[in-house]
């Protein structure tokens, strides 16, 4: 997507260690009229599936998946990640390893807001080694739901978490994919169709 | 609002410990479309300020701020709970006592993202003893910016934080007020104006 990418260009930051900064539009500072564009992208690319309701994980996902949720007219529902579970009522559980804070959270959703009924799509800002999505992916399928699709706002495409949940089968929308990045020179390669 | 104390009246669900639990709609599952009439709430009472940056602090009030800055059409900011302060560049710093998880969280704003000429609309879901406002409300004087309102979705109205807040001067427009509430019958009461 072309308004991602140019975003991105003009504002994203490669710092050392592999990592994007996109903080000033993205996930600290929300620009709400890329968010609006972003939600409307998705909701083209995904219009011939029956999404009933939209899955995201806590923190930064939230706003992406509430205006991408405007455009499907449907709820969202976001995992929460805790080092306690002392969560009332069933929940759904499983872990996600983070690679932004080198660290293993256990992710829950309350069983009661996924029904084998729901038709979902997952929503995230970042896609890397993909271990968020799976961790996602398999709460869905704990809830005996069926997952429609993945949109993703910023893929890291040469860390390969996208294409191996494409080789699994999943259809990933990923509105801007990162072939590589510099952080000596700041360069940013995307991938072309 | 009508529209949001039927809503908690109806799904709400009253806990020991003076809990309530909201995650149907407001929290856990969104219900896009009560945020949407939230958000159109809030422009209309503050429409004589001259807004231009909502602070939320992650991650419940990351939906309803975004939500609500489409109304605005300002960007967000959210405030990040942190218990290590690794992060890069000049920040905005304060600590935040959570009612809910009984314990003490490092709050960062990119120093960079408020600016002294900016008028700042506070939200947040949830307002009970007030910590996490005047823990935003301590932000944005840090930046040396402006704060022209709080707007808070369900607060609290017995734990006596709102009151507080507004005893000091600052303008709090809570959608919905509980007066009491009892576990054990499960009756709401909510303020009348």
């Amino acid at each position: 997507m072309q308004l991602l990418e140019d975003r991105i260009a003009r504002d994203g930051v490669v710092k050392s260690g592999n990592v994007l900064k996109v903080d000033s539009f993205l996930n600290h500072q929300i620009d709400i009229d890329l968010l609006d564009a972003l939600g409307a992208e998705w909701a083209r690319l995904f219009q011939d599936k029956p999404i009933t309701k939209i899955l995201t994980i806590e923190a930064s996902g939230i706003g992406i998946a509430c205006m991408a949720a405007l455009h499907f007219d449907v709820p969202v529902v976001f995992a929460k990640k805790t080092q306690s579970l002392n969560l009332d009522g069933e929940m759904l559980c499983t872990k996600i390893d983070s690679f932004t804070h080198k660290k293993t959270f256990d992710v829950i959703v309350a069983k009661r807001f996924i029904s084998p009924d729901d038709h979902i799509l997952i929503i995230d800002d970042f896609l890397a080694n993909g271990c968020a999505l799976r961790g996602l992916i398999e709460l869905v399928g704990q809830a005996g739901a069926v997952v429609e699709g993945l949109g993703v706002a910023v893929e890291k495409g040469f860390q390969g978490g996208g294409d191996d949940l494409r080789a699994r089968g999943y259809r990933v929308e990923s509105l801007a994919i990162i072939e590589s990045m510099d952080a000596e020179s700041g360069a940013i390669c995307f991938r072309t169709a």
